[in-house]
């Protein structure tokens, strides 16, 4: 068995990581840390997990980490890479929920996150997008698991930016999210009242994901890519559906597309492509899978694509464990296939 | 493993028992039929489907009992009565989910659904609430599943009732229920605008679930029993939060009654008695849980129990699964422990 | 024109004064004091404004009082009455939205809500649930406006206990609120991901509506009465449905209920009485109605009413206008009479 | 007193349309036509309406047209146009709710919704956008009532375009609507379990409401455009937002465009323009407003507007009601300044 750790295991990510695991055959979860719960039962914080899972939040102690084998880091940035760096130096393997190592370019990073302490260890690192960077996540240590938009927006562009099937500086990235997706918070802004019935754009031509969808659009396709996301607010729990624009290179149909699109993923459990129809947002939430669907407009030679997933499962702790799995050469979908509840 | 038939497959319970038959380490699906949908592919009606289940709707075919080892009936009354005889027949271990089997008492039956054509297959059959029926479901070949309401009602009074803690008639049972309760409809009255924001109450002094109620706690009490039962609809999914009032015969306070409660369901891993605090419906749906809690008013000796169940899991489809578990020697907890997804 | 001062306008229930004063014809708002908000523009914090009232929040200052013709006070209690008292001595008509006047019996008061400073004033002030208190209400110089589940329950139950028609220990209120009445907080409980989906009760058997409950239906009975009440959190943002039993003394019918329900109200515009259906949430959301329904249960031969109002205008705004103009000596309708948006 | 009467008054635009017009001072509605509803109290189909409109809905009659001075037709598009004839040949302001009269070019008015059989009344009609064909309303019979996605865009758009501010090929609309949009319908696809929790794109690259876009859009250009418009499915009753992505011909910031907003509909009340922040939805839901917020994203160079609006009262009823006090000289703004409720 697989003993893990989660440090920051009270937040909406670090519950949902419990859950996952708890389905997981080849995992033991060997502490839950988290300093504001500390000698709490999960239970008393948690009754979901009444009769299911018997454990107390402790305060984060190095001893914790010693005897784990995967180090789940489910914090703010800034605060993550120092218990990435303790959990690393110790040997073990990290998997840090945050965009502490999420970005090759510490420019970027710098730019919207604040100084990097430990740009040594970004070498070490590697971008947990399992479908992209499987072999890459074999050979390390610390594995930066992607940002929720960034997930759904990188796997809905990638074949075409692999193929360059789209103009340079022609992407524009529409994304809605679940309000869990801004995590644990007792912010009025995030209050039933203010959310109920509501919707709204955020973060408008500014926000932090942009970044890492930039860098990791631009490795894929080869060149510099400028691109303009907007998330915006659903009134939902969970899940994000991205409906993402870019202008066509070349004349292709959609059949062409969905083709394109299933040979590229050809190998990968978690993409199911849609043929007919599209995605909706209840097709995938509850499980770790992307679902993908696009249409071409001929009047304007764009491709729509739609593009859905859970943002904390695939946005976070399931990709996190598909992660895990990759590193511990596991079955990628071990404790990971499900259908979602839908009703 | 077990082969499992699923007659009725598309509904919201059909639905329902897929997903979780899915999970059971000891169970194969047979067949899925629903006539209105022979033929497609459950991928093409429900694609959170995609990549999980590989099945086609059939059309009924006896052929299709005889191959499985468990008939699962999730039709409508009335109909369902003439599948189960067919499957009784045959010989297979029948679960039917509708109210055609749920009755000692034929004359309420008939009162709120007609007459019943099988009136010999009666005696052939238990009343599918595992906790308290546990030994008869063993030895009957026909189970008919307990409803919704009646699960939440019945679990939530039984330890004052076999115990004769509560005056005869001054039970009182206020339920409030999601959605998918009312079962796979094109209906106006479950139309989005119409129920979002919404509450209300319906067949107040006439719900056909009293009869239910009445019947199985007049046998826990010893005498018959008068219950005033009102149902609400929610604006949410699933789940039913039962608030059950009943005058205390003797005097009792909150701690003495959860030393009965717990007592009373120490073997009982379903069962989730709260010491501290109370239930509330996000704590069991997604599980196959009966989550309850109680207060006692002082001032009017009377004790309020909350008792919240998932109507879809162990409401239906998954005390299905349970009672198969019983039927066929299983764990009984096997392929339903689950901590719910809470958000 | 009356010149009106709110005092705690930026919380819901002062926000929801001002939506319904702006449709006033008979008023100008002359302040609205908001210490938190002091010389923010309205339109700033709640946008929903914008075009529709120029309006700056001010720090209190007695000088705003003194210019008013009506002072509301949209206070916590114990906060409220020194803003009461203050008002009072200035000569104004004073609404109070908090508890503090409620109360004729401090005993009661002090129980739930701690020492009353002012008991002196307590004469002065009248219970302000309009259609029962009417002619108190006109010679009195402060108000107690009622709470919200109060009003729903008092009103659903005035007529079966001014005739004595219900036995004298046997009435429940069950309760259903939307999250509004919770007031303007950023409270983790009230946050999206808690409230949606989910519904629980709360403050079982102690919540401190109770007691005013039971102040008024004692005199309106002519003997005190124990009540239980039990309220639950609905995931909707207004309205509150309260399902009231109790057992009748005399042997009858729906339709005699009914007709005394009608002749008792005859002479109240807000209150709807249905003869056939029941109300619903939404019927009454946006407005200053009371919607009643009932039914009668032959065999436990217990009444079951359904009473429902929206929680910020009956339950709180509205109630407060009706009252301002009944003291005023205006149409007790005007600026109150609106359907609601319903979808 | 002008006397209105609506076709097709039982749908969600009809009833909407009478809650608006009860506030109107200067209307009385003089018949309310639903065969479906016929010889029924609006009462006893929208409870909503007790004690505040007593009418009943009536089978259609030519006579019920011509004692009113305003007809609004809330019927299907291809059936409205027969109704729209009628009451023209009767001499009749006529509003028309239905897409029959917002073409001017019928090609593209046959391609989405078929062959057109009055198409000598076309030039007697004008595209009811107040803001932008004001001149034209006030000289015609028939006003083609825009529909709710077209208000939303057009108005973000029309100083860009007037202004050729933006490149031609450029225009990107991402529009999500409330159910309410969809019409009062029994479709499983618009049941609460369908739509709650979840959220969609569909009819991409293919909606019908594109050509009406494009169409008035071009106008304002000057020149033919192609505009990619996505319209999703929120789960909220009402309210449309949408998010415009155009690429900017100049080097224009946030100020200078909001600036050139402000300076365009500098004399119309009903926009309402986001110096700081962005509007949201519950900013407009039960008001007439459009809200118009943008963001310059530098590196793109592009713009992104955000343009609010309830698509039942801008998006259908309340601009009805605008463009009926256009046509007979009142105040605009008659019967529809007021602020949404919010929560």
């Amino acid at each position: 068995m697989i003993k893990a750790s989660i440090i920051g295991a009270s937040g909406y990510t670090g519950i949902e990581l419990i859950r996952l695991l708890l389905k997981h055959p080849d995992v033991e979860i060997s502490s839950i840390i988290s300093s504001s719960n500390r000698d709490i039962p999960i239970e008393k914080t948690n009754p979901q997990f009444k009769k299911i899972l018997n454990l107390t939040f402790k305060e984060f102690d190095a001893d914790l980490i010693k005897e784990a084998d995967v180090v789940f880091c489910a914090l703010p940035h800034g605060v993550s890479q120092e218990y990435v760096k303790l959990a690393y130096d110790l040997g073990k393997v990290v998997i840090d929920l945050s965009s502490d190592f999420r970005y090759k370019d510490l420019a970027r990073y710098s730019k919207d996150y604040g100084e990097h302490k430990y740009t040594n260890l970004i070498s070490e690192s590697s971008y947990g997008l399992c479908e992209i960077y499987r072999e890459e996540i074999k050979s390390s240590k610390i594995i930066g698991n992607p940002g929720c938009y960034p997930t759904s927006a990188i796997l809905g562009l990638a074949p075409l930016l692999k193929k360059k099937l789209v103009q340079k500086d022609s992407i524009i990235i529409d994304s809605k999210s679940g309000v869990s997706g801004a995590g644990k918070k007792s912010d009025f802004a995030y209050s039933f009242c203010e959310v109920d019935e509501n919707f709204k754009a955020y973060g408008v031509a500014k926000h932090r994901h942009t970044s890492e969808i930039e860098e990791k659009c631009s490795f894929l396709y080869g060149e510099t890519l400028n691109i303009s996301f907007t998330p915006h607010l659903l009134p939902v729990k969970r899940g994000i559906l991205s409906t993402i624009y870019a202008t066509l290179t070349k004349n292709l149909d959609k059949n062409d597309l969905i083709e394109i699109y299933k040979q590229f993923y050809k190998d990968e459990f978690f993409i199911r492509i849609y043929e007919d129809g599209l995605p909706e947002l209840k097709y995938v939430t509850g499980t770790n899978f992307v679902d993908i669907g696009l249409e071409v407009d001929r009047k304007t030679n764009r491709v729509i694509v739609i593009s859905c997933i859970d943002n904390l499962i695939k946005g976070a702790a399931g990709q996190a464990i598909q992660n895990m799995n990759i590193k511990f050469s596991l079955n990628e979908k071990t404790g990971l296939v499900m259908a979602g509840e839908y009703f």
